[in-house]
């Protein structure tokens, strides 16, 4: 008697919660030593050190009442107008508080998102490969989830594969940059010729296409590359933030949205994102983690930490012959499986203690996702594993 | 281009939010202390100096990754247990942590469990009066809000009445004990009742018909009254609690949910409950909130503050003329209009300086809603405001 859509939800629950879960009963089965869990992407770094001391000032200092109690839906005032001048001194934007929403993560910023924009029947692209759970969150509120192939070589979008899911039902495409579970970055010229392709769709359907920018690895990027800031290319843009890599606490439940000043109807928008934020449960972003995060707006993850576990890695296993994109973002990796059915792989891969999530999950058979947020201790014990898999598979370099 | 389900939120949205809003203008204007404002429910007593030091000696002890990190998404397994030990120990319950969800507030759980529960069409019955936004919650999962009349001697509620109302597509009675706005609390026998009408009506329609007891007001009870547990009255019941108002942390939200053992498809719908944190986009309750309030769970909040108050306010104005049924839990006051028109009535005690909610809000028009969670010396302040109002209206004794 539960609902038909939970059923269904259930059914299709999340493989990389599943994988975490074997993970933990190997660990239990054989020592967690012997288990090299590369699932999920919780952070290996502890939270900055300032934002451990912010959280016992905010405590030991501010008032109980105003520290705890409600505040408007959108945030503390002086939290939103700090990240405001956050971004602008980062990417040149024009954002003060009313540009800012504070959410209970990402994920509440995109659901906060999409039922302040879709009906029933509303239609939202995503790139394959892409975050399962936007899936979920477009059925949450009763939209469609059009998927678009990638350029398989480069796992970058595929423009003209792109322009033809464009239909008179699109109201919003889903980006991810840098891209789960690729580590692909897109570039400034992907994203124009994105915002060219959506501004003629926006005429020729003469009705808005959004694009919702979830950016939650914004600052973990390698190589000195930069990430365009993409209202800046594109005004119907929506960026989704969670402080959760940025500053490893993800359990913690806080990030926050962004909207152009640009945006049509801008103050339609923010009111309804505003009564939106109420209305689905979650009120307002926790309010002691609120004013932290505003004391830490400068502190980012760190990235030389990832850095070094995705050299050893993208090294040591293409030197074994496995075959991935090199990754420029995130802490993924997306390998292609030696044989067409990726889950195979993924239990063989298990028997040799090493736990991949199947690419499946991200809407492309034949990959699997390997997170390095790891220690480096454990991707280097975890090569003779490797090694053996890749024996097991005859590849070679 | 934003959603049509939106653009109707937005037009209806929470006159509560817009009083505090007005209330807080007021204030600009002549003056906080001018201004007897009792238009939210945001409590005026402090959180414990326990649960300010929980937080503190967390910080400082536990390690960072553990204590920001992801956990099961239905909640730490060691604070789902404390909860279900203090609730057992409390109300002769038989919970384990297999019973408990940790949520993002009550508002969360509410969610959640609706997600978990509601295809398209299916029905909600509310009791009259009842806290608006469960028309907003219903209508996220695009169920259908059903209001039963109350009695309006007592505002207990017309059984006939809600018999009336139970139907084939009916899916969750909302019980919200005791009662916002009118302060009234159900006694055993009439959970006692509910529970005989609902459990012929599941065989009449040869499906569960499910309760959802929101609690968040549970502690707050007077003159030694006894909230009745109703799990133990009827099997099919979620129970969901918020911290907010014990703890007086509204800001933060942290509360959770209670499923007993002897609901129907109980391991199908924890499941669904626990998928549907992580869908609706919460994840889960924030790490460290949830383990502060493990610390706290036999801390309340001080009944004997909003008792005061509620002696006070209740004798004064009945004294002076105005008609409202004795509170006994909570912290509201539901006051008889002397006009039909009750939103006249709150324009024009606005006059004076008296912020107030109009019962329209809660579907019950003629009546006016004061939340007296305020300072003690407020209400003092009140008194000769409110006899003016009375005055205006030609009321006495």
């Amino acid at each position: 008697m539960i609902s038909r859509q939970i059923l269904e939800d259930i059914s299709n629950s999340s493989t990389i919660r599943s994988m975490f879960i074997e993970g933990k009963e190997l660990a239990n089965e054989i020592g967690e030593e012997n288990v090299y869990d590369f699932s999920l992407g919780n952070p290996a770094t502890p939270a900055p050190i300032n934002f451990t001391s912010a959280l016992s000032d905010i405590i030991r200092e501010e008032d109980s009442l105003s520290l705890h109690g409600y505040m408007d839906n959108a945030g503390y005032p002086e939290v939103r107008e700090a990240v405001a001048q956050n971004l602008n001194r980062r990417f040149h934007t024009d954002f003060s508080k009313k540009n800012i929403i504070m959410t209970v993560g990402a994920a509440g910023a995109i659901n906060v998102i999409l039922k302040t924009l879709i009906d029933p029947g509303d239609e939202m692209i995503v790139f394959a490969p892409y975050f399962t759970e936007y899936r979920n969150y477009i059925g949450n509120w009763r939209g469609q989830l059009v998927v678009t192939e990638p350029d398989y070589q480069t796992f970058q979008p595929n423009f003209a594969d792109f322009e033809s899911k464009i239909a008179a039902k699109s109201k919003v495409v889903m980006i991810n940059n840098p891209v789960n579970p690729t580590g692909v970055v897109y570039s400034k010229s992907t994203i124009r010729r994105i915002a060219t392709i959506l501004s003629q769709k926006q005429k020729e359907y003469d009705h808005e296409i959004y694009i919702i920018s979830d950016e939650p690895y914004r600052e973990l990027i390698y190589d000195r590359k930069n990430i365009p800031f993409i209202s800046k290319y594109y005004n119907n843009t929506f960026m989704t933030y969670s402080f959760s890599k940025s500053l490893s606490v993800p359990g913690e439940r806080i990030g926050y949205l962004a909207v152009p000043n640009e945006m049509a109807d801008f103050e339609w928008v923010m009111s309804g994102l505003t009564i939106a934020n109420r209305i689905c449960g979650f009120i307002n972003a926790p309010s002691l983690l609120q004013k932290a995060v505003a004391l830490c707006l400068d502190e980012t993850a760190d990235v030389e930490f990832y850095d070094r576990n995705r050299k050893l890695i993208y090294h040591e296993l293409t030197g074994m012959g496995f075959s991935c994109v090199k990754p420029e973002g995130a802490f993924y990796m997306f390998i292609k499986s030696p044989v067409a059915d990726e889950k195979a792989f993924v239990e063989t891969a298990k028997q040799f203690h090493i736990i991949l999530v199947n690419g499946s999950t991200f809407a492309c058979p034949g990959y699997v996702r390997l997170a390095y947020c790891c220690s480096y201790e454990m991707i280097q014990k975890s090569l003779s594993a490797f090694r053996k898999l890749a024996q097991y598979y005859h590849l070679s370099a």
